[in-house]
């Protein structure tokens, strides 16, 4: 053991409160008073509370943490939090919170801020962590906004030693955990906004293991909750002992607050599975997209067929089946059955349903302009689409598009037309986990005793876009499990093209699937936002130019 | 001067030919295919030939540079260039090539490659630059994608010694510009893929001028030319001597070569004035859009307006009033001047008019939903959007959107309406300098003896978007000059709204901006891409949350 380092013997630690927080972007006042409310509820046997990266601010402020005036009332709002905790009674607990911290130099012309922690007790800040590893991948822009810290930064609380780092420190931070180490700290704590993705909670647990025995105490890790447009911040907020022992646990997806007692020892909740973690992780991307903007109701068409099943449960589940409008629209292609599964999808959910006959206006475009084939199809989509938009103007409900990640994928749906709406709860979905996530929901009614939102026909007929007449995807597209596995390779893991064909996938299949992928990127730029929940999704984690032609596509015919 | 430094004398130098060059992304074979023609077309008696940044795969390539076979592909590419130059007779030229290079090392679990520039000679690559500052503000993200490099490159062309540095490294580069001096170099070399804005060729030349006078010998700076979605790259490739005057400037917007003498002389082209060089870079954003996508001709919604009228004069100017075609669909709000207008305009640019009765659908969809307000203006838009996609997919026409950068901020458009296109060519221009744009090709015809493409009319008129009777814009907006010189203070130069006020803008006209403004960052997204032409514009330039409260909100009132 090095000299100064932590000492074996099991100091009595603070006993800290994790709490688990749900902030609004910008909205630094309103956050700051919901801050003072969660340190009164975590009560007064908590010594040491401890909120998630960027709690005081949001997160992610993309440009706005640039503006010399945000920068300045985050930095403000610490200062008044400080003085405000202390008047409330809380001077003696010690608060650890995320926020914007002054800018230290500039980046690109502009001033740029540090991502920091700051450590509020008896009316000050006592101590500001700067966070020193900036996540710049994925879905992550931080070398763009913030300068990283340097340094450490140790406080006493009681006779315990305790260290702050700030979620990347972790994942890239072995050297970090050394330093703290060095420092004999008794304990990490480590604010966080890490965005939900499928075997995410895996992920972080193993790293957490491997941290708490590099820095040789236990640690502590704090994560946002809440959706922030494309980014779902999913909690499970979770302690480890020095050996790596997971020791507590929270509840994902769900604003709370977890008392430890002297050993960092809590209550572990179970950890969800799979589906499950995706469905509660759509869900408060839904309810989180409509309230922060200041909608309540949403609007949906209903088709009948599974993916517009899902988001109209979805949205039952995130902002109630009296706040969800469906519209259901049927052409003269529209089966029988699909009009009875939207009736059926509405009597087990309770959603308001209207029907609305497009035939008239799909014929006034297709007759007085000639429409046949693409044409007359597309049209049909966008009557709808133009239909959804003006009730919404009509109403103020807020529209879902209802297209999934194997449709974005590969354009197979119509710009305007399906794609219209504000948000799209499953753009990050493959079908085939489409049908998944359905049966999961509908087997976890069954296991309440609840009816069943979906209804069974929309998950077990063939899918159809009913744009003519006896149309099937399959027209279209390769079936969908062969699909959903190409595309999750090429996109998901990134393979290339050659890759795919050598694993022994047909070169033809390959070539077809990767150029309709590449040739729907400009119309995934103007599909709306949904919540990110693979490994890399549309938007922000998978950036591409629209006007270009990868080697692929010469070299593969 | 210190030890090694370049001797004063005027060592003769290689002549160089600056080939100001349009990739496309992706595209490597073409490019180099394309490269080859170049070398052969410079001639001879040029020694060394200098392409710009990426030349060799186009820029940004954005994550594609992340994919593994990119970057094999790439320096394959690069390998068969040199041998292909050799082949045809070019081996004793040296020629600098842009390129991806590969991966030094990993970013974010990626393979992280470096922006390079080799030096090809004799069949071989004899040495590789690798760009050592990457941009990672604004509209560039290197840091996403690139290693950066470490020392300098130096090579022997004839008696003279060469160094080479790429783009950002002469903005951030003071200090290589000092190893380069202490390399004793006489002739630096530049690269570049630098995109338009207005004054950025001023900013250029005053940077070049002090990296002359740092580095002590002239500079060749050689700029990429052509659309990439969002960004213009304009050329204006220019020569400077070791004080920092100007020795050779080359047209922008156009590809071409300049031949510099054994004293980096050549021609110097006049700088275009302000107006012309946005007409031109806009000009070339839509036309390498079109085709670099695959497309020939475009379609156009042109009401009479301003902006429809610019945006056909500028396609026709792009891909020829051959392939524009424009559609009237005037309705009962329509004004019979607005009629007249949008066939003077077709009369005088001689692109397709046709005129489409958009009465029958607007009043099915009226009467059936019954439709007031809000909601009957927008179907209005709607229909028309609605109109185009379907006339693109039957005839295969490009749709181009008209809205303006006064709109987009504001959100005074319909979305799914008038906002429906592949490209947006005058989303980067105010609406004040959609006026002045008008009046600048106006009088550029008239010069040159030419119609002038524009209706007088569309330029003069009260704007209006004629959704309902006697509607002007200024009903809903300030007016322009007011409204514009405060967006481009809030949207451009990023001041925050209590320093706008603080400078004598009316507080409530500021708030009301600002909101509509932030209010309308969901309505953007789903907007189509067009050339940046701003200092700051709306896309890949300015990332802001969809949902959030910024402090100005709530302080503001």
């Amino acid at each position: 053991m090095p000299a100064g380092a932590n000492p074996a013997s099991p100091t009595a630690l603070p006993r800290v409160a994790m709490v688990q927080f749900n902030s609004t972007v910008g909205a630094i006042d309103e956050n700051c008073r919901r801050i003072l409310d969660a340190v009164a509820a975590a009560g007064s046997d908590a010594e040491l509370i401890v909120f998630p990266e960027m709690a005081v601010t949001g997160y992610p402020l993309e440009d706005l943490a640039l503006r010399p005036a945000l920068q300045a009332a985050s930095v403000t709002a610490v200062d008044t939090l400080a003085r405000d905790l202390q008047a409330r009674g809380h001077g003696h607990q010690t608060v650890v919170v995320g926020h914007v911290g002054t800018a230290a130099s500039t980046v690109g012309g502009r001033p740029a801020p540090t991502n920091c922690a700051s450590v509020l007790r008896n009316g000050d800040v006592i101590a500001t962590y700067a966070k020193r590893h900036l996540p710049n991948y994925g879905v992550f822009d931080e070398y763009r906004i913030f300068t990283p810290g340097t340094g450490i930064t140790v406080i006493d609380v009681g006779a315990a030693r305790v260290g702050i780092a700030v979620c990347e420190d972790l994942w890239q931070g072995a050297a970090l955990m050394a330093e703290y180490r060095a420092a004999g700290i008794h304990l990490l704590v480590v604010p966080n906004a890490s965005p939900f993705e499928r075997d995410k909670d895996d992920a972080r647990a193993a790293l957490l293991a491997e941290r708490a025995q590099e820095v040789g105490c236990p640690v502590v890790y704090v994560n946002s909750v809440g959706g922030q447009d494309e980014l779902i911040f999913d909690g499970g907020s979770f302690a480890v002992d020095a050996a790596g022992s997971v020791t507590a646990r929270m509840k994902q997806f769900t604003e709370a607050s977890l008392l430890l007692d002297e050993r960092c020892r809590g209550s572990v909740a179970p950890a969800a599975d799979d589906l499950e973690q995706v469905w509660q992780a759509i869900t408060l991307g839904v309810r989180d997209y409509v309230h922060k903007n200041g909608a309540r109701s949403v609007l949906i068409g209903v088709s009948g067929g599974i993916d517009s099943a899902v988001v109209a449960a979805v949205a039952c589940d995130a902002v109630g089946a009296g706040n969800v409008h469906g519209v259901s629209m049927p052409s003269r292609y529209s089966s029988q059955h699909s009009r009875d599964d939207a009736a059926d999808l509405a009597a087990r959910t309770g959603l308001h349903l209207r029907t609305v006959d497009v035939e008239p206006m799909i014929a006034e475009f297709s007759t007085r302009l000639q429409l046949t084939g693409l044409a007359a199809e597309n049209v049909q989509a966008r009557v709808r689409g133009t239909t959804l938009m003006a009730i919404s103007n009509s109403e103020g409900h807020l529209v879902l598009a209802p297209g999934n990640k194997s449709e974005l994928a590969c354009g197979y749906s119509t710009v305007y037309g399906d794609t219209v709406g504000a948000y799209a709860p499953i753009k990050d979905v493959f079908k085939v986990d489409v049908w998944a996530l359905a049966r999961w929901r509908n087997d976890a009614a069954a296991r309440r005793g609840e009816t069943a939102p979906i209804p069974p026909a929309s998950i077990t007929k063939e899918p159809s876009a009913e744009l003519r007449p006896d149309q099937l995807d399959s027209d279209s597209l390769p079936p969908y499990e062969l699909l959903d596995a190409v595309l999750e390779s090429y996109i998901e893991r990134d393979h290339d093209p050659e890759s795919l064909i050598a694993a022994g996938i047909d070169a033809e299949l390959v070539q077809r699937v990767v150029r309709m992928v590449d040739a729907a990127e400009w119309k995934r730029r103007q599909y709306p936002p949904g919540p990110k929940v693979s490994r890399l999704a549309f938007g922000r984690d998978r950036r591409l130019p629209i006007s270009a032609r990868p080697p692929h596509w010469s070299s593969g015919g």
